[in-house]
């Protein structure tokens, strides 16, 4: 997709409410957007997704939810105080601020100054001070990844629910890095929402588990509808790779922008887990009854950042099309092919027009499909405008199915159902509507 | 429920996994939680059940999923930099410090000194440095609730939904206030989850809207299972009043610390929407066209707090009973009676034993239930321990149903129903055994 077409991406999700920038009638606050009623219900139903194929669909992975705010200790012995950093470069004639790595030529991209300082680290953790007294010595981390709450839950997880090797704790939350230079819309963010595994088995193993959870994660990724002509692996190289992995291999996606991580997994080693055994005097081990030895298990790690997946699963639905309308003339219809598990709407009930008849028949059908549990989503009701231009509203949106209700429903008790991808219609009953519904969600 | 049993259902969260001191193995960090496996999925059923009763069941909500970090001058405007506050004293003896109207006697609770200074205001808000300079003058407030970016959102949802009055924003999220002193366990808390719907109406109707809300509200807890004895409803006298409300009903809970706000439903009139109107320069009203004019609505707004609900749910879930075992013994069962819709875990298929014949039966009967639409939500294999061990760690966990399969089984491809509350256990085939459960779960 061109540059040209993010743009428009960016613009439809501000019309459409899919995404804001945040606190924008104050000028907005740079790397942070909201969600609007659609953003949140396609967030929601790729975290679902996640869950799903995680904590329920295995019987290997337990589900945890952390706080945000963590107590500097953690950060310190993870390694992050001293190395989670980006290189930083200050302008001597601006004193603006610049990540090292970004610049495309050594002048500052906002006073053309080339006198620059050398870069030096600069730490992407934010901190707040806790409890009434503020003379620095009280303060916490907003959590930088999730992970290092599953790393020191290790023990209270494994108590309660008495696991065995090989077996993983999932988490989604939010996470903060205060980065430099945020960009590219949703892509690289202050506040980030993440999925993250870790997946915990006995060293030995880890090799064989890492190419299982990469292999695991790209085809889920598919089935969420992302192209698979768009995704790619890259064998992080060792100068490149985190101070905790032994092994990294990022799903990389085609980006408007170019080709990132949509997806890191990570061969953690016992790294973490050692760190905070050693630093907190617990004893962060599992017992093998095969072995009867404790064992400090390595972690496997798929990661990835609910935002930028929304972004690519929104480029990747993004089309345009040319089309004849019945008059005869050419004009274009922009869709989003989301798949229907992710579309924030699933089915529209439309009635052909306000009318005193015909609205009762819609708003019955609309109560029937709103509280089925076959369908399990988000349903509209809309009847401002004419057919077509809703027709267009519901495919800009993504909404898999239309139901139209018109006169002739008054008769034969039957509606029309009305493709995205095909714009074909169907005449259906009412008496099967929702189990039809039901099936072409899932087909 | 006892302040005796409150202990118990602490140690209770603890061992069987649903809520853990945060970086505990650290010594932890003052009113700051973990949810474990079995919270997670508490507090996700939850905040499921809200969402679908306030975006999903009516056609006047919509949803929003905003940023924590908020533009300071949001919350300039909103009045929470001058009024959002606790009076706090200090120790002169030995300079710990106090929030004075949690004083039981008046003097210092930590070295029994009386010389305390006169309270002054504390601000609850933690804020963070943003961006690579850190001289104090790019900050960002953590959101002490969701609320103030639904009002700046404000424009952005009407102008992507074309709403009329009156119709709601509802918001999921969490928010942040800096405490003095945390207690009460999850009850009061420096980094809590809200369920917060702002609903805009035309002035001269909120009186009644905002009782449609009280009463709507409260009988939206009874559904979750709070038993309707232990809801009351304070009207918050005027001196007590936050300073955006006309009036404020709270929906009060019989914690065993004492009743306390378990929901607050405020008229929060055009304060705010007219607040930021103001200051940004942005009209924050709405067209109405059955009088052709620009509206600023009044706000009504239903706001709790998901970690006090979650201790809400488990006190009032937590019961023990007095039973005779099959030997004649008198054993005392815990139980948690949590709704079946709330409940952690929907159903648990135990094998009578771990036996190489029984084994494949169950995880076939496992594989189906935990992929079926009709449970909707975490079905658990236990196959440790003896059959009635397994059943009172079910009863503990709240899980409505468990599905045993034991020898029979293998001969007349039936299994067993127990149910948790009354203990009884019907046969039923494999065959209905998805749909019995389903209706016995929504019974």
């Amino acid at each position: 997709m061109p540059a040209k077409s993010m743009e428009e991406l960016v613009a439809l999700c501000k019309r459409r409410g899919f995404i804001f920038q945040t606190n924008e009638i104050y000028g907005g606050l740079q790397g942070l957007f909201d969600y609007g009623p659609l953003g949140v219900e396609l967030k929601n139903n790729l975290k679902q997704a996640w869950w799903r194929s995680m904590v329920y669909e295995r019987d290997d992975i337990e589900g945890l939810d952390a706080a945000i705010l963590t107590n500097p200790e953690v950060l310190k012995q993870s390694g992050h105080e001293e190395t989670f950093t980006d290189p930083l470069v200050d302008c001597r004639s601006c004193n603006s601020r610049w990540r090292a790595d970004h610049l495309e030529k050594s002048a500052c991209p906002s006073c053309g100054s080339k006198d620059l300082t050398e870069p030096r680290p600069f730490n992407l953790m934010f901190k707040t001070n806790v409890g009434p007294i503020d003379d620095g010595t009280s303060f916490a981390y907003l959590r930088p990844e999730t992970a290092q709450q599953t790393f020191t839950n290790f023990k209270n997880v494994v108590d309660s629910t008495s696991k065995n090797l090989p077996f993983g704790i999932a988490q989604i939350g939010k996470a903060f890095r205060n980065e430099v230079t945020p960009r590219n819309f949703i892509f690289r963010v202050r506040e980030m929402e993440q999925m993250e595994l870790e997946f915990f088995v006995k060293p030995g193993t880890d090799e064989e588990w890492h190419q299982f959870w990469v292999k695991n994660r790209l085809s889920w990724w598919s089935k969420q509808g992302v192209s698979e002509e768009k995704l790619d692996l890259y064998d992080v190289p060792n100068k490149e790779l985190a101070h905790y992995s032994k092994s990294t291999i990022d799903i990389m996606y085609k980006f408007p922008h170019g080709l990132e991580e949509l997806e890191g997994v990570a061969n953690r080693t016992d790294f973490d887990l050692k760190a905070h055994s050693n630093a907190s005097g617990e004893n962060l081990s599992i017992f093998d009854d095969k072995t009867n030895q404790h064992i400090t298990p390595y972690v496997i790690e798929p990661s990835s950042g609910v935002d930028r997946a929304v972004m690519a699963l929104l480029v990747d639905a993004y089309n345009e099309e040319e089309i004849t309308s019945a008059s005869g003339k050419t004009e274009t219809r922009v869709l989003l092919k989301l798949d229907p598990s992710i579309s924030p709407v699933k089915v529209a009930v439309l009635p052909l027009s306000r009318n005193e008849k015909l609205t009762p028949l819609a708003k019955s059908v609309f109560d029937t499909l709103r509280k089925s549990n076959l369908i399990g989503g988000h349903v509209q009701y809309d009847d401002a405008q004419s057919i077509g231009r809703r027709y267009r509203r519901q495919d800009e949106i993504g909404t898999p199915l239309c139901v139209t209700v018109d006169f002739d429903s008054l008769d034969d008790n039957a509606v029309t159902i009305r493709e995205r991808d095909t714009m074909e219609q169907t005449r259906v009953s009412l008496e099967t509507l929702e189990s039809d519904l039901a099936l072409k969600l899932k087909s």
